[in-house]
């Protein structure tokens, strides 16, 4: 484990300013997202849950900011060869409607498992679609080729400094409205969204917790924290497509540092939480997005007396992108 | 068609002042339900939509802010016997809830064809259910029962001036947030929702247009307004649960005068309002809950020249009650 070095964020790849930039720079073209509760879960997690509901954010998933605040940063003459990214679909969606915004083409590496509704949101925003396998190499090769090609900007899915002060305008937002929030749960994968709402919502209030949720079947960021050293995997096995990425060097440093822990759930877990977001909340959410409600719910929270006094959490919704036949699938078992 | 006396609405069973009280009496109680929209929805509307999320108010629709009004409007004496109501559901759960809130009984009585989801919401809000027949009569009848019984005060469902001015509350927030709304769209059934919330609507802002939207095959209130009288149907035939009532003495002269006009789609067009829903809007919405987005995107409404200058156009997705199977069936055609 590395020494933290005091409060200084300056090593990290993003910093409340850059946060606070990414906010004004997006302002106009992101939803600022609707936060909902629920006595109900309240009651059955023992505490106050706030709902942030980034599967209402444009293209249906957090991504928007970070994507949004990638493509607007850039000069000119850079953004008029296009952007292009390799992602298993909600990035891809993102960044090829911020790109149609800006009138640049956007080329998008999408693995041939991605889930069809991820797909067709790319279509739907004019991105061009090069299908791969779905292995990272293969992700990364044809992602180099199109940059060869057409001289497009790679804007990585979290790996990117713009993209990670993105992701944290949703700090800004959660702790303006509601600063009673002591907690916050985060689903992680590659981190960009989570080292970005860590970073804003710990420089704004030093004693948050900021808690990662993660798969037991994908559970590399709590073997990294354990190990003091990014983990990859050499298999994947969980439901939520969403969070089959490993953490990057731009954002292990931050989830190492500002991360407090990360709590693993099975993944019955987040379908029981998938069907509770749609019974109770009423709201469609895909698995990487309710595994936060799972986490809050789960036997590895609850009985963590670390967590007794998290007594106002806010929950990310973080998309809603979910093919209904897995809905349906998962909820009529 | 009688004569409206000029902008005088004492003549009627909900006014602006009433409806202001309802909002003080139960703001520390419901849900500020937000506001959501889409780019994608716009374009296909051909104009600039805002939905209403009462899917997320207590209860799962807008009904807890009457029944909420009616109980806490109730003296003690009254309200120590409890309530009485009957209702195909979301009234039912909502006052149930609200007589929890206020630690009365509530008795509710629910026609055998209910929504699943509708009765367990009953259930888990603590209310005792009377089961009866699926038709007024039998409804009637056992709340009359129930009554004499036990002495509890019945709260109609629609027909009920506490009613009508707590659902009008919906008008207030959302004229507040939103004042260049032109339009509202509304669905119709017994003509509490949109009895409160075309008087406050119309109160504050004269010049805007409130639309019923309502079901082919219950399209009693689209005849009542053609005729001059409420109008009863011996048959009703649609997907929409909770459009399947019949306007009362109390809500009749409120949509005879203040309803500009009732937009009426076919069952497969509210189903796949359903689908925009979950797919693009991320929300789970139950099918009377849709029926506005299918209104606005229907011929009657695209193609009428009235409309066209609605371009600022409320939706209200009034509840989020839907079986799993109801959705599925529907959408997997």
């Amino acid at each position: 484990m590395e020494v933290k070095k005091g409060n200084e964020t300056n090593q990290y790849a993003a910093d409340l300013s850059s946060i606070k930039e990414a906010r004004q720079r997006i302002k106009s073209v992101v939803h600022k997202t609707p936060v909902i509760s629920s006595e109900t879960l309240d009651l059955m997690a023992g505490r106050k849950l706030v709902f942030k509901c980034e599967c209402f954010q444009k293209g249906g998933a957090f991504k928007f900011r970070g994507a949004s605040n990638a493509i607007l940063s850039l000069e000119e003459q850079e953004a008029v060869k296009g952007v292009v990214t390799h992602s298993s679909g909600n990035h891809a969606a993102a960044l090829a409607l911020a790109a149609k915004m800006r009138g640049i083409p956007a080329y998008i590496v999408v693995p041939s498992n991605a889930p069809k509704c991820k797909v067709q949101n790319v279509i739907r925003y004019g991105g061009q679609i090069i299908i791969c396998e779905p292995t990272m190499e293969s992700r990364h090769g044809a992602a180099e080729k199109v940059q060869q090609d057409t001289g497009a900007v790679l804007i990585h899915p979290f790996n990117d400094s713009r993209i990670i002060s993105g992701q944290g305008t949703i700090s800004l937002e959660l702790l303006e409205e509601f600063p009673e929030i002591d907690t916050l749960i985060v689903p992680i994968s590659g981190g960009g969204l989570i080292s970005g709402m860590a970073i804003a919502a710990k420089s704004i209030k030093p004693s948050i917790r900021v808690l990662a949720a993660e798969p037991v079947g994908a559970n590399d960021a709590a073997l990294s924290k354990a190990s003091g050293a990014i983990v990859t995997l050499p298999q994947l096995n969980t439901i939520a497509d969403g969070l089959r990425a490993f953490l990057g060097d731009l954002t292990w440093p931050i989830v190492r540092d500002f991360v407090d822990d990360v709590i693993t759930v099975e993944d019955q877990e987040i379908i029981e939480a998938m069907r509770l977001c749609y019974e109770i909340l009423k709201v469609a959410v895909e698995p990487s997005g309710a595994i936060g409600l799972a986490a809050v719910l789960s036997d590895g929270f609850q009985k963590n007396p670390l967590w007794n006094d998290c007594k106002h959490v806010a929950i990310i919704l973080s998309g809603g992108n979910v093919d209904l036949n897995v809905l349906w699938e998962a909820l009529s078992k």
